[in-house]
């Protein structure tokens, strides 16, 4: 392509490799996703890991757009002018905001340290989105993400995660695979359980565990039920059957954090 | 109608009517709302407040839907059969359950005492719902919607909600009218901010108070900061901006429920 072209057709080859990576199967495969939006995309420019953006005119009409073009172009990332009906083959909102990166999986060598979360099979993006974003806030280590959970790199859950996708180290493991790591690196796993378990403020909480966030329908796996060192209770006041799932992380993860703050009021999480 | 009959206009009348609460102008005249889902309405067929019922044959092939035909049935609550397409004119989701309530609103006297919650333009139908649930799981007595907020009976909102909308009073109130609210009943304004004020954990709450949850984007209204009695912080430990409004609510809720059980171990809120 000459500098300054425009892609015009959605057969050309670039959009087509971007537009394959809306199947999970492909972003398994390549490693790679597609962002959206002027805010993500900035998060991104922060990271290594962006490969090349797409965009619409209407970015390059605020002071912000340019300010984004101007730092990829800085960064040595490739930037391709789109006309609109191309640029929208590649976005899920309606009200595309005119930008898209190609970005490369971040990746981390696995640990499992301080306090971590585990998703399993945790089905709704909105959620998944918030519990990322919910983590990185009350300063969880990582993200464990059981296999059977929605893809992390579903653009729901990359718009509802606010670019935390970036900052919360992440793994999808089997079910086998989280439970042997919990037991060698001598983690605890807490699990939120209404029976047989103990108001969640009531617990003391050790520097090393894991919350594991279950199925919005079926709850906790029995697996993780029979290897939990403890099991806590939300207490339901009034007549809900249960708190929606990033609720109920938010709500531990923070009184973990209160708990380590208040018996540590020096140490920096 | 003869008995037995069913409805294949979707120019019947009660259809029409029906159809029309989809609007807010036409539920605020009307005072009424529509419920679908089988679980939602064997909710709201707990309560007074159901007027009619519609139902496809679907809902007649599960045993848990004959029950709730029957439930209606007993309570002499009026309910129609109609075509597939009849009834996918009243629902909003792509794979409805076969059954559509009209209801109508539940009131209550307004009154501001123990823990209440306001939500201030909030927008998002998801949040607004899981707002409500979060708000009846821990045990607020009531929520004050201020003018601007997103409809509580949107049907996103009441899918979001699970039933809750019928066990949490709730108001629609200008600004002006809850902060007089407030100073008349000697309740503490409690808002979330980053800046000036004290980790979440670090105050001390009274018995009666209201937390504001503001807009999304925008944060608390200015009018509340100014009349806030305490400022707390959920602190962020990673780099998001913020969290979730629903999310917030149920961290700092929670607190409040722990401190006032810790505090007060017989009471029963």
């Amino acid at each position: 392509m000459e500098p300054g072209a425009i892609i015009t057709s959605k057969r050309n080859e670039r959009i087509r490799a971007a537009k394959r990576l809306q199947q999970r199967k492909i972003r398994d495969q390549r490693g790679m996703f597609c962002l959206e939006g002027v805010r993500v995309v900035e998060e991104a420019l922060g990271t290594p890991f962006v490969e090349t953006i797409f965009f619409a005119e209407r970015l390059t009409e605020t002071a912000r757009g340019k300010a984004l073009l101007a730092l990829a172009k800085h960064q040595g990332v490739p930037s391709f002018h789109c006309s609109d009906d191309v640029l929208a083959e590649l976005t899920d909102t309606v009200q595309s905001q005119g930008v898209v990166a190609v970005v490369n999986k971040p990746s981390w060598p696995r640990a499992m340290d301080g306090v971590t979360l585990i998703a399993d099979e945790v089905q709704d993006p909105g959620n998944m989105g918030t519990l990322l974003r919910t983590a990185v806030g009350a300063g969880c280590r990582g993200l464990y993400v059981v296999e059977g959970s929605v893809d992390l790199y579903n653009p729901k859950v990359l718009r509802s995660s606010m670019g935390a996708i970036f900052y919360l180290p992440h793994w999808l493991v089997t079910r086998k695979e989280i439970l042997e790591l919990v037991q060698e690196s001598n983690t605890a796993l807490v699990i939120a359980d209404l029976v047989d378990s103990e108001n969640f403020w009531a617990v003391s909480y050790p520097r090393n565990l894991a919350v594991v966030i279950g199925n919005e329908a079926r709850g906790v796996h029995p697996d993780f039920r029979k290897h939990a060192a403890l099991r806590v209770k939300i207490p339901l006041v009034g007549p809900v059957e249960s708190l929606n799932a990033p609720v109920a992380a938010g709500v531990l993860l923070y009184e973990i954090l209160r708990q380590h703050r208040c018996n540590h009021p020096g140490s920096v999480l």
